[in-house]
């Protein structure tokens, strides 16, 4: 089955200690359709501006994302510039210059609207509304966010997990979200707000998922260096949603592999600046990396 | 087969945001030999004050633990005051009253020496040194450490680390003696100062361990609520070595499952003050929540 990817669509100036890349393709729905593509038909939709190189558009298209959705309007593509400390773990914004996506409404093409499985990914809870209000019945529905929106738009993410089958959130979000320390008390603050499903990611300390069947610890596969995480947590959603519209049987057991994959697609794009890492595997190297993942936790 | 267990014991007083008590049974050596007594025979080795409550001395008795070498002498017994935050992470030291602690030798029973299995709990690398000194061939020596020894005595400890086979620190200890912010890359450095076996503790966030054979990431078991995680280190340390003391087998296969057993019995630990968690428990709830973590991270 496919899978619906909605979300921002920028160019990245990106700076770590060791190297710097400018303009590379990014954006949380650039991130995630390209994990998604290796496990099922993806459908795009977002905004860029008539500056977008059509490198890009060619890399969409080699991983056979659906198109019709991608805006292309006169201005500027967002774009973002953020520099990473040594840890890799605190980075700092330089610049954000929305441009078109600044008016960007997700208006889905007709045939968008039946898609079975949906991912919104982090953009503005309001926009996230705006898609779900076009869907047709979905058969999964994965919400993904950032820091800024529990700052700024609250009330709009708070009516958005009344709607939405699974959450996504990293810890310092579930934090900020329920004030609670304990991940395992915050996870239960969050079912309570609607979610069935909940996944909180801890970057290189893997990932909980809690759902009706009790809780899923996911490992993350290990990296003996970070080169770029921009995306990480976009491509870890994106990887997750599209191994459960490809897999078949029981929900339960599909999340926890789903997770699995998310995480070993995230391993490869840390491995890289931008899209780089990610776009050089394929379904055979994230087998392997999901093998060793088995061994790495079997006891 | 037996596991001797050098250490301090101690009396602690402990605040957190919700509770204090004072002048519980503590000590790194306290907390490892209970742990290790669910799977093994321990010896203790260690030194306490005239004023040590004799209800201590039955609590180890109650668990099997050989007190040959516990030496009890004119004075006062080891004194450590501590208050936790909210988070339970950060804590500040209120009171350290050395008392006979100042000048413990640890000197062996001649029975203990040639025991098989030793665990080397927190104290001074020059004591663990003259533990190791006085053993016949022992089949497998731990050493635990902990920040205050890689600032005032690290010549000794690096000294140490080729006298081990196994050395287990925390995630901030590992990154202070390797000022490596990755853990993959903090345990490589490690093998190189000398033990075969590596043991990073990551806190709620699971362990890694690092020997020939590879990684093995093991989970944290699941906890709403962190009640006092004093001693949770040494509590899995030693429910660590005991496991290994006891079980038959592959050093490999067995560590990895001595490693999960160590998570588990910590996690008892930290659900009750001082020692108060760990006593409560039996071989058959420490299965269950084993069996419990075979669950949580099956995929």
């Amino acid at each position: 089955m496919s899978v619906l990817v909605v979300g921002s669509t920028a160019l990245d100036s990106i700076k770590t200690p060791y190297c710097e890349h400018t303009r590379l393709l990014g954006g949380s729905a650039s991130h995630a359709a390209v994990a998604a593509s290796f496990f099922a038909p993806v459908k795009l939709v977002g905004i860029v501006g008539d500056d977008f190189p059509k490198r890009y558009v060619q890399l969409y298209r080699k991983h056979g994302i659906g198109l019709e959705g991608l805006q292309i309007t006169p201005g500027k593509t967002f774009h973002w510039a953020g520099e990473y400390e040594m840890n890799m773990n605190n980075r700092r914004t330089l610049t954000t210059e929305l441009g078109v996506f600044e008016t960007f409404t997700p208006n889905l093409p007709e045939a968008y609207r039946q898609t079975p499985f949906v991912l919104l990914a982090n953009i503005a809870p309001a926009l996230q509304h705006h898609v779900l209000d076009q869907m047709r019945r979905p058969k999964f529905v994965v919400a993904d966010t950032m820091d800024l929106w529990l700052n700024i738009a609250l009330n709009d993410l708070m009516k958005l997990l009344r709607r939405v089958d699974a959450f996504v959130l990293n810890d310092s979000e579930a934090h900020q979200l329920t004030k609670e320390d304990n991940v395992f008390a915050a996870l239960q603050k969050i079912h309570k707000l609607g979610p069935k499903y909940v996944i909180i990611k801890k970057g290189s300390h893997g990932s909980i998922l809690s759902g009706p069947n009790g809780f899923f610890l996911a490992p993350a596969y290990p990296l003996h260096r970070v080169v770029d995480p921009t995306g990480a947590g976009d491509t870890f959603a994106g990887a997750m949603i599209g191994y459960l519209a490809h897999a078949r049987g029981g929900l339960d057991a599909n999340l926890r592999r789903a997770i699995t994959y998310g995480s070993v697609v995230a391993s490869f794009c840390c491995e890289g600046f931008g899209l780089i890492g990610t776009t050089k595997i394929t379904r055979r190297t994230i087998e392997q990396r999901v093998k060793e993942l088995e061994k790495l936790v079997r006891f």
